[in-house]
């Protein structure tokens, strides 16, 4: 069998299991107070071209975002965000468990714009209601699409003109920013979001998200938060061992390019066969919509998620590659799928 | 420096590396569905005796209990433990962000007694105050005293005859179930426990922790709590793998064993100097009394926490041992006591 | 000022305020131990034909909704809504702050269906999604729909068959059950809904809802969730006071019947005018379409909601009548839409 | 029987009841948006001498506490009590249960001193702790003690120094304000307390407590807060209209006077007889300590709580007056005593 179902099949780039080898023995102090952490977060820092920004190192993404969104908020307070969005489907409930509100929206695209996200702040007038307080937002998003820089822009200027503040989950950020006609750099970010994160899990690393804290009135005791939620390792360096690697080389933005690159390749010759997308992504995660009954064969060698029924005759798949996904793999796929339709 | 701050300083044990090296490029299911996972969980059946139990693998001590305890309370239900316990000191309100009070009690040792248990459940009689529902306990406990199997087996009995849950914190159970003159097998604690976590970030994992939930009723949905804290790992094989390593060949007790060894060298010849300790611990933890003057001595090339002032002259120390404690680190800190002595 | 804003513009039925003032210097016990609580209790088992019931009361219906369904969810677990329920916009996300998401359903006229549950619960199928376990409805509904016999027996059965609980949230249950064309009876609820709450509040008391739990697994230590949430009144026989006369001579439906009825002559006169409506309400709240130039004139004498913008000349607003509303506001306010028009 | 149990057995003071039935059928706005409301604020403003305060009715104690200290109060941040207070023991876990742990002080007299609270601040020193933010205090405390304006003046100063907001549970505040020796103003609150809370339920009012925020950083959106906790009654004239009576004419203070004579009376003669008393109470709660065999005889005419075991033939008895109390039953319950000494 091989796996098209998501970017978290293996483990880490070996340049990650190599640092991880020949720092094993060494004596570090706990917790993320390690030369490891204030490696990886001086890299970080640099790449986003801002000194002025606390960085916290995660496991995962619903941590990362139940950790963030319970820090900012007060107890009346809510969260917009898209209907699509991760935390409005696949974290069990994770922001509502820590007191808060989803306001969710219906969108076109898995993406938020200032004309969608205004009626629903207008329509929140008094204490009868929650306080919409954070929009949030993914890059790539659950679906596939990708951010523009003039989005990002739109949608910060609204959200500071709204007295809300912004934060982008990064699970799949560097997918976004290596994506076809991309054009936002990951230091604009630190210039337009209060609070993102950049995720490794989906990226190369056997684990963890880095938070990027902007926003000075965000930044206080955000440890304790990180304590409470269970959400720091003792090893710390552990997570900090993958980001060192991550930022070193561009590794980061190598991984991703690879990703995107294989996933285009089977989008292309999918869209070459004459078959439709549900969206349109240029990332690693691609849904094209095709014949249950190719879909019964291919399911015989691929590993993949049957996403949406579309008619009695075809559905949408989930193809997601990764860092680790190898063209052979790529190459065959497309010949099945080719084989299947004769 | 040398450190003798705590039992997670390095990364670890070289099997596990290994082993994480050798499985890397493997595709395996994500979040806990893999074979690694299955792999370590039959080993822990295995080593308990007991076929019947769930076990859920977690990223660390702090997460495992607040996820185990509010699976477990209604919202007015409330946890019983020791007042020196993890969950009342250092998990930064932790269990109560769940929504759960502790009725913290006074112990002698860091134990818990039926004797001292009791008047708190029945103090706590009517609908105006929380009902207390689940007894949590550490072993090795925080100050590094071992329950006997006697002592468990009397708990045991009494929190069944009360209608409550027995809860074992194992962060450090190598350790205990290592000590000198310990008469508990980690088999016994599948009959008297209802849920306990085995510890692997404090006994050579780089991560990791393993729920063992016993008590049919306490199974159910249990992956739900998992995912909506946090918990649930992408690369679930990461945490697996330490428990497939750990409970291969005895790792985990030569481990502790090693730990431990350690510590009752230190203790040993610390006591032939004339100290006193502040608690009869026989694990990897150690409290000796010693006058400020040495212990400032001792500062300069090693690293430990002062745990508590004693009197104007002498403070309590706290010297933590692990797997990867270097026997010649525990001489040569013992020799430089004798030196500083002279 | 006439105000047809709401149905708790005044205070409380004279036989209520009477009540009040004969007891007022009996010494009772408190936290609703007291004969009046016993009382009402007795009587409401009896209009409901069913002693084995709980009850309990409490001074609102947001206070009401949050402890009911925070004392039957397990942390995971959902509730499922119309998007225009009370729970979902007008409790300032009291319900999520207890823990839980609400899984909101767009519906037409403010009543949930088996067919439009029935997708909500299937495709909430694994440990990443919350658990959809209880219904929650209004009735009469938040935009003055009534559900016929019919639709809570088909509602009832669904959710037995689908492992979930039914709650009726009876803020303006008077109301309804003495709406024009209704077939329910007070009695059926006590074998459709597995709790439901009596509103006193909008139906002549001065403050007060009557929670009855009809399912025994829910009946188990309530009076602990009642306290945690603040909602056990030490002087528990004010709110008992209020039942013990709405449930003495059908007062409680007399109530309902001259709120409906004042309704309904301002609906009958304004279709009449051939105005539209924007929800078919039997009820007492009534959601007329006017040309806002005549709702301006309105406004000068009269108080009520603006719902809705319908287009740029005309909007839906909410007219409340309640049982203290007098007929004659009610002709006056009807000449003057006539007088406006010419 | 006559009840000294508690002073919540009669409804309330007949002024109270005379406005109640006066105002019956005014149409006034829902929500606390009423005139009764602005008379009350306007007469609490007036004798607390301070123009600056934000002002809320609720119904009860143990919603004023939840309410209040869940919108100070940031996710990990704790709040500091005495053992013997309301929110440790007897409101269920309602602190907890919005995520907040309390730091419980062992106290003598069930009062907090700057010098007990100083070690436990300064045991809070990282992430790994909760971080104690808020000093919760009553006055009259849970056991009758009463605080010295100096006493209270040099809590607040410490509060002040050591970045903690000062909160007092007023719930018997007029016994203490009223108490022999006592030289604390209502007025002085208002200076020395972040927040504070005017008991009316257990003096002479049906239900109601009025929050009083002084502390400009507490106010914003407080009645978000108290929407989202249940807690903003729809007919919020209900709980005004006792305040506004409560507060014409000295009312407020008159009821506690007489409470606090009628326990005088009571203790002056226990303590003529010879007795011994468990508190140093000049308020409205006393604490004899009396022989069980005439604690047996008393129990056959009179209602009270035993409250504490003293010894095999001795227990203490709460005896609680109101400003219902009648001297007759207290000169009666004295000849009582005395006649079952014979």
């Amino acid at each position: 069998m091989i796996s098209f179902k998501n970017d978290y099949s293996e483990g880490a780039h070996e340049n990650i299991i190599n640092l991880l080898v020949k720092s094993n023995l060494e004596q570090v102090d706990g917790y993320g107070e390690d030369k490891y952490s204030s490696l990886a977060k001086e890299k970080i820092k640099k790449i986003i071209k801002n000194d002025n920004v606390d960085i916290h190192f995660i496991s995962g993404g619903t941590q990362a975002n139940l950790t963030v969104i319970s820090s900012i908020l007060r107890p009346y307070e809510s969260v917009i965000a898209a209907k699509t969005g991760h935390i409005c489907v696949h974290e069990t409930g994770a922001i509502e468990a820590t007191g808060h509100k989803i306001n969710e929206i219906e969108t076109e695209n898995g993406k938020l714009y200032p004309e969608i996200i205004l009626p629903v702040v207008e329509a929140h007038s008094d204490e009868h209601m929650v306080k919409p307080k954070l929009v949030f937002i993914s890059n790539s998003t659950e679906i596939g699409t990708v951010y523009t820089k003039e989005e990002l822009v739109n949608l910060s200027e609204f959200c500071k003109n709204n007295d809300l503040y912004l934060y982008l989950d990064g699970a799949r950020l560097g997918s976004a920013l290596t994506s076809e006609g991309n054009d936002l750099l990951l230091s604009d970010l630190a210039n337009l979001a209060d609070v993102f994160y950049i995720g490794g899990t989906k990226n190369g690393a056997l684990l963890g998200e880095a938070i990027v804290i902007i926003n000075n009135e965000l930044k206080e005791n955000f440890r304790f938060n990180l304590k409470q939620k269970g959400a720091l390792l003792a090893k710390g360096r552990l997570i900090a061992i993958q980001f060192v690697e991550l930022f070193t080389n561009d590794l980061f933005f190598k991984l991703a390019t690879h990703a995107n690159l294989m996933a285009k390749i089977i989008s292309d010759e999918i869209k070459e066969l004459g078959f439709e997308f549900l969206t349109d992504s240029k990332s690693n995660q691609i849904f094209p919509i095709l014949p249950n009954k190719l879909i019964n064969k291919l399911e015989k060698d691929y590993n993949f998620y049957i996403w949406q029924k579309i008619n009695n005759d075809t559905s949408a798949i989930r193809l997601v590659t990764s860092w680790a996904t190898k063209e052979l793999n790529v190459d065959r796929f497309i010949e099945d799928i080719k084989k299947y339709m004769e």
